[in-house]
């Protein structure tokens, strides 16, 4: 499906709409309905329990989204977290220069330094998008951060966070002393972050209010023990640097040892890289075919990270490849510069008995990305209807509920749906319209199991058995209830990473 | 516990903390560390699952936090949103009236009109608090919103939510559509929602950006059907004007019944007020001598609000009764104001077949006001420890998993501990320290259940028994493991409402 239509498609089935609707909606803002805000629910969870599955030391905190302005500075976000912005000097419309130069440089403009950018604009008779004048400015950093007046004075500024990790940095010597003294100790945080995006696009993709969730994992530089061999087999589908430079577009499957010996990289970096795709294979369902692990290079990535791999999800609705997520290697960058802004010593008593700055791997997971990638990769015209393939621990609802007749089986389908409920399952009653419409509503929410109460079902006043029909093959049978819920609790199990024994 | 005690265990225990604390810490904001995090997300569970297990018809969405201008010009938070602001013509400090007036005026400044706030102010020859100068302004106006600047042209101006309310009202029409036109029809938020106070104050009481947990209710103003006979026989601690005005402090436990009939309340009102209680007692386990529900006069509540109870529990930590949650009939205001805002006709086709305005009952709730209730209720010293007493479906951890001898048992009680991570439960590993440490450091965490692994436990190399260690009675026996498990389950099922059948 094409952006438009599967949106369309989201937006009519309660999943999401702009923000504010009655008021014409809110550019770059987002409010997800009941299945969205279920969806969305199941694939954070999906993310935690595997990402904080890898290590008992590794934990979830829920930060405020607002930090001081000396924490802003100090992370360089008050002076570099900018795009550059051109703007026009007949209509006055901003823009940013990415998208004025979209055309002669679709790869866009990425670690592309300020006077070259301008070079760029010059030579390239580049127009106004909105009016077609050619008078637009040289290009100036535009701050994406939103700034907050705190108090009555307004003299203290606060900013929204423009990512989560800052608010692990700042937990870090508290968690140590939380976690006793472990190390590597990974601090997760699932939460809103914000960016004033001159440009917002692509429904979920450039959001002025996503939800990210990241993992930091603070380690002894001298050395990330991990259980290599329990991925040392396993092909990653990179793209590395010297790939693109040869031209390649696809990945190539490499095994992780290979990675690690001749590709150069560290073993921790990679055992966590693999860990990764085995949560997008695992977890999210996405087929390895449209997975690509894209190596950035020096200039592309930020200075402060040493090694990076977006990874990346080819998606029909979006023309090609997108970043849903990362993994960086930061180094000791963050906490370094806040031991600076705040003054204290960052160094601290590592497990190797030197004291020194803690090194950072960083794993970051775009939640409305993954939950867009999910619906382009699993929503389709199957047939004679719309259906959504998703693993059954994400799906918004487990198990349709119906009457086979509302006025004869109606009380006894709405006890089994509150026995259902009661054991902590997503449940749905449905009672409305034909068996066939019950049916079709609940294919297109993903719904993995729909059960129909009926005549036969009741023994002595007492429901019994149920028709259980399974999403993919619509075949059914007859269960007993009690087999019924263990079924189903089976199927909504989230996936773990398989961990040294 | 005082209040500071209480902080500075649940701050030492990794429960929560300033936010942003290496740099001194953000007043008004704090970070939830690991306890707390998880903590928190099992009482928005417990919440979600009470209220909209109420109708099937209730639904959970994820709105944005940021609203346009127009929303908050359209709901008055633009105009009315302030708290009276006193400035020190000395030392230039900003103060809340009502902090100033504190000890004239005890009961809070709630409906007092500016001019009459100008005349106490003058008349008690009130000084500022932190200079003691006698030359204070007059009250102005503060408006308590957090203002942003949207896009790059500065122009469009957005505001982070006041209250998570306004984005329920702003959904109500694509949900009706949604919810195939069911009525009532309930939307449910738990989210952040933001005020510049000027005094932020007692850590989780008077936040800058706090989590609320909201339902509004739309309904046919001829008529909403409710199961009354279920509470009918309960009685409600309730506190109302009249006797207020008889000097009257501790409530009076009076039958629903009795609430509608003389009590003047309508069914639907006192039905919500009485599930409302229920949640509290079954859900939180607040015991009802600590409740109160609270009447709000004509002069004290919002004008929309035909009838307003809070509810408030009795906090040793905070000296007396605290505000942490309300039941509001706010009428038709909210949606007739936002069809102004947004020129569309706010009256719907109702199932009573007239179009009008449905009116709103507002359930509201307050997250992190709860959390700290359950800590001043539940948290004691308790012979010879302290020890939290806590719902079992509530506990951070739900399982601690120890080795009896880490050396000898430590592989047996890992594969325990992932078995209970694998059923989806919240378990802990600890072999640190002697047993006794450990089963204190897991009563101070409100963990329901310990187990230790021993020699005793295993059966041809694998686990068959543990140890299963009570918390609140110390009183410990051997079990198999796949009892404990059902064991564990059932003890963390989320109570539900009951509905009629």
């Amino acid at each position: 499906m094409k952006s438009e239509e599967l949106f369309a498609l989201l937006r009519r089935r309660g999943y999401l709409w702009p923000s504010a609707e009655p008021y014409g909606g809110l550019q770059g803002f987002y409010d997800y309905g009941p299945l969205g805000t279920a969806l969305k629910r199941q694939v954070e969870e999906a993310w935690a329990t595997w990402f904080l599955g890898l290590s008992p030391d590794y934990h979830r905190i829920e930060p405020a989204e607002v930090l001081p302005e000396a924490v802003v500075r100090a992370s360089g976000h008050l002076e570099n977290f900018t795009d550059p912005e051109v703007r026009c000097g007949q209509c006055g419309n901003a823009f940013r220069a990415e998208t004025v130069l979209e055309s002669v440089r679709p790869q866009g403009l990425d670690g592309v330094p300020p006077a070259e950018i301008a070079e760029i604009l010059a030579s390239s008779g580049a127009r106004c998008p909105r009016c077609g004048s050619k008078s637009l400015s040289v290009p100036r950093p535009f701050n994406l951060m939103f700034g907050l007046d705190l108090g009555a004075e307004g003299k203290e500024r606060g900013y929204l966070r423009p990512e989560t990790a800052q608010s692990s940095f700042l937990s870090f010597d508290r968690m140590l002393d939380v976690g006793r003294k472990a190390m590597p100790l990974g601090i997760a945080v699932v939460g809103r972050a914000y960016r004033n995006e001159i440009a917002p696009r692509q429904v979920l993709f450039r959001m002025r209010a996503f939800t990210q969730a990241e993992l930091q994992v603070f380690f002894d530089p001298s050395g990330f023990p991990v259980d290599f061999a329990s991925v040392s087999q396993s092909t990653i589908p990179v793209l590395r640097v010297a790939d693109r430079d040869r031209g390649e577009g696809s990945p190539s499957s490499v095994p992780a040892s290979d990675l690690v010996g001749a590709g150069g990289l560290p073993e921790f970096y990679v055992y966590h890289l693999a860990q990764t795709l085995r949560f997008y294979r695992e977890s999210l369902g996405y087929p390895e075919s449209v997975l690509r692990f894209y190596e950035k290079s020096d200039s592309e990535r930020a200075f402060y990270n040493r090694i990076q791999f977006d990874v990346e999800v080819r998606l029909d609705s979006l023309g090609g490849y997108r970043e849903v997520g990362a993994v960086h290697y930061r180094g000791d960058y963050d906490l370094t510069r806040h031991g600076e802004g705040s003054r204290h010593d960052p160094k601290v008593l590592l497990p190797s008995g030197v004291r020194a700055v803690p090194h950072v791997l960083e794993i970051t997971f775009g939640v409305d990305r993954n939950l867009w990638a999910l619906a382009d990769l699993g929503l389709a015209n199957a047939d004679d209807r719309v259906l959504w393939r998703i693993p059954s621990h994400l799906a918004p609802v487990t198990v349709g509920v119906f009457p086979l007749l509302p006025k004869e089986h109606g009380a006894a389908a709405l006890g089994v749906y509150e026995r259902l409920l009661s054991e902590g399952l997503r449940a749905r009653y449905d009672a409305a319209g034909t068996i066939g419409k019950r049916y079709a509503r609940m294919d297109e929410a993903g719904t993995p199991f729909c059960v129909t109460v009926d005549g036969e079902s009741l023994l002595n006043g007492a429901v019994r058995t149920v028709t259980l029909r399974d999403r993919d093959s619509r075949a059914q049978e007859r269960v007993e209830l009690d087999r019924l819920i263990e079924t189903v609790r089976a199927a909504i199990r989230f996936p773990r990473p398989r961990r040294a024994g």
